[in-house]
């Protein structure tokens, strides 16, 4: 398999064990991964780490490292090092629920940014220096070049910046994806700094390899393993009701000719309301769409297969085992379709407000004047983390969020008086749509989104709490902008900590 | 006069009074105006206005308008017309006191928003229909073209997507102006917007003239009124140590390597503690500085006269009456020092982001965790609002924000448990200096934030009880990431509203 892989001669000298080449990495070090919501991320030389760190910390000797991916990554990542204790730091998204019981714990540090902005504050030096990148590709050319795998991530820049570099070979990923993506090397720091000259999805800016200096390769290992692939859930009733509310909502902005009929370039958040979006505009009369966001994910290849969706960009590919093997089976045909960037690229503020990209993301909660949190249930445990959401929201040509209107079984309202903690504030929040209806923003003061909030948003065992909220808040607020008891705002949050339920 | 400032005959014939031309503004009629920061409003037709709607209110015909502007204006476009209770609906920033009181008692409805954004909102049809433009110029070619005044804000975008347009000649404006403008008409709507050609702040990407067809044109007043010029206090002592603060850290961040040492584009706000950091420059080792900002006040025209500062980019010019004179007397050097555009591109994300800005903003209060409210006093009670801080703080290759440490004589930290409300979340916050020191954010974790914060920003008066909050916190806290009580996340500003001051 090597020699199929790793066509140039000199790298193939440098194939070794993942437990060689994690022992080049020392305590206390930050190591860049690759990996983007479960796809390509390195996936022996961490769990060799982790190996290593168990057995470091079991000698008394503490070991711990700095981790940077791009986004999420699996378990034998972030799962192996959490549960070895290994990672003193963390950066820029996290999902695995081992991590995020040690983070909520508070035995993990934890950065959640902006997607975006990674590399660039990389490379400007606010986030320290990067001791050891360590990639999966899915194989190097005769000349050097490293064929990037499933995801591109923040690949280009840890290799870039980083002072040594171990790959990792994934005979497991299709050699097909060879072409698919476009890695941009025209960014730079200020003052040298031009325009990022993308004006449609579909445009290539770049090239397909990652380049690297040999010189800077210490390590390469040859796995064979698939990636992190999750089933979604077919679409429940609240899904699909939130989906229903969207397409009615677009088709409107459409028939008043405030979006095109083709809509305009989709982002779309990772998850079950997602999808059912996407599967609600397999069947709609919208034609010729486009995608410009972070994930590729089953919704999106069933529109590629309907022939709605003409062309989506991306950094990821984010699919569940059935769509990975539909997408592997004819990956010459997608590969005309789909393009993967760094996610400093698909999710770069220049090209999103350019594009006018359409953003739907999900939330944990919107209160009633339309600011949204996304990251930290009850204000203070983090779910995952903020990923691209504000990349999109504040520069989307539309932002949208979804939820359902309650969590837990009702227990949870995700309208409340006042978010317990802020990702997105109201301006950059246009579109709230939960199952009980969709509430339309755009232009309103305050006061004026709090009505529709409530009356179109909020669950009806909630709704009356609400407007006796606000009702109160009317009268007794310090300031009439935005209505609010400063001794109640958080607490429906302090009830359902105490109680199970924000209800009284 | 006339003949001087309209030079075009057929626009000449369509000069009237300020009554006239208010008497073809209806009551619920959307009216943009020009202005923004004291500068560029027109200043007799909003009082014939206001004269009108009181008249029409006296005889029992509810009469009231919508306005938007660029910015906040002057006492005879905000004030009178709030006095006239002639304002229905606000955007996107005011600062008017008599506004700003209708606004907090709940007369008048506000939506503050990101001033980039304004005009694409406009042309998105997210805002709703635009009645009329009422617009000051400085005068009007021989071929209608029309020469803006002291400043640019939305006014291109009103002339373009307005009804009707009337227009205010301004003699009291330096014709000298003529050439100091740079209006882009290379905007457009997705899927057609294309790269902002700026890679310098001292680029020209358009033309110095608005153009308006004269059709729209439905009347022209004449004025001779000045702008809304306030002197500048001088610096006091805690202005002067938070510019000591971040001058030494801008030094450190050029040794380190961070920076350039012309520093990048810098970006500040309006106010007493920008002007002190300002003339800090004047007095420091920093050359060849360049300026990307909204708008152009004292200490910047003394950068200029320095020699230190070589361009200034902005929207607004926003003077003191002494720094008027002054730049009114030499407005022929400052022309080649000097440019202004439109808001939405003075203010872009993408040039923003591309520049590499060094944002200065002030704020009302941040909390432990480095999120930072810039608009609301106690959670509710507007002061101006947003303006262009989120399009900056979000883009800019530094985020900085500064703040005494304590407000009303110490009655209100600045340093809260909790911000009452969220402008800016903790990733676009990177910095944070008071007169106690300055916190460098960048790349650390919320707790790791929270001691920074404390320990270099809080005044001694607090930090005790900041440190007492926080370690109770790190105990009882629902999750550890963000570690928050929920019953007394606002109990310092429930506590100054109830007893005047924020101490126990």
């Amino acid at each position: 398999m090597s020699q199929g892989r790793i066509a140039h001669a000199g790298l193939r000298a440098k194939v070794t064990t993942a437990e060689a080449a994690a022992a080049l990495i020392g305590s206390g070090e930050t190591v860049g991964m690759s990996g983007f919501t479960g796809s390509g991320y390195p996936k022996a030389v961490p769990v060799a780490l982790a190996a290593r760190i168990e057995a470091e910390n079991a000698r008394g000797n503490p070991f711990r490292v700095r981790v940077w991916t791009g986004a999420s990554t699996g378990p034998e990542l972030d799962g192996a090092l959490a549960r070895a204790h290994g990672i003193e730091f963390r950066l820029p998204y996290n999902s695995d629920p081992i991590a995020r019981e040690q983070i909520n714990r508070g035995e993990m540090e934890y950065f959640d940014m902006h997607l975006s902005q990674v590399a660039p504050m990389a490379w400007q030096g606010f986030l320290g220096k990067l001791d050891f990148a360590v990639i999966e590709i899915a194989g190097i050319t005769a000349d050097g070049a490293l064929i990037p795998s499933s995801s591109v991530g923040n690949n280009k820049t840890w290799i870039d910046v980083a002072d040594k570099v171990i790959l990792e070979v994934n005979g497991w990923q299709n050699p097909g994806l060879d072409g698919m993506h476009d890695i941009y090397y025209g960014t730079a720091l200020p003052p040298n700094r031009v325009p990022i000259p993308i004006i449609r999805p579909s445009d290539r800016i770049g090239q397909p390899h990652f380049r690297c200096d040999p010189e800077k390769i210490v390590a390469i290992v040859e796995t064979d393993a698939p990636d992190r692939t999750s089933p979604f859930a077919p679409p429940d009733p609240a899904s699909t009701a939130i989906a229903g509310h969207l397409l009615d909502f677009l088709g409107h902005e459409v028939a008043r000719g405030r979006l095109p009929a083709t809509l305009l370039p989709l982002q779309s958040g990772v998850g079950n309301i997602a999808n059912a979006v996407l599967a609600g505009l397999v069947d709609s009369r919208f034609e010729n769409l486009t995608s410009y966001t972070e994930v590729l994910q089953d919704g999106m290849l069933d529109l590629v297969d309907s022939g709605k969706l003409v062309f989506a960009s991306a950094t990821s590919l984010s699919l569940s085992p059935d769509a990975t093997a539909r997408f592997n089976a004819d990956l010459g045909r997608y590969r005309e379709r789909i393009l993967l960037r760094p996610q400093e690229i698909s999710n770069h503020p220049e090209v999103v407000r350019r594009l006018g990209c359409v953003a739907m993301n999900g939330m944990i909660e919107a209160d009633i004047y339309g600011n949204v949190n996304s990251t930290h249930v009850m204000g203070s445990r983090i779910q995952n983390g903020i990923g691209g959401s504000g990349d999109f929201a504040r520069n989307a040509y539309l932002s949208i969020f979804l939820s359902p209107s309650t969590a837990k079984g009702g227990a949870i309202s995700a309208i409340v008086p006042h978010v317990s903690h802020t990702d997105h504030i109201n301006q950059d929040v246009q579109i709230i749509v939960t199952e009980q209806g969709l509430a339309d923003l755009r232009g309103l003061s305050p006061k004026q989104k709090a009505a529709v909030v409530i009356a179109n948003c909020a669950h009806p065992d909630y709704r009356p709490m609400l407007e006796d909220y606000y009702a109160r808040a009317l009268r007794g607020s310090y300031g009439q902008q935005t209505p609010t008891l400063l001794d109640e705002t958080l607490s429906w949050h302090a009830r359902f900590v105490g109680t199970g339920t924000m209800k009284p």
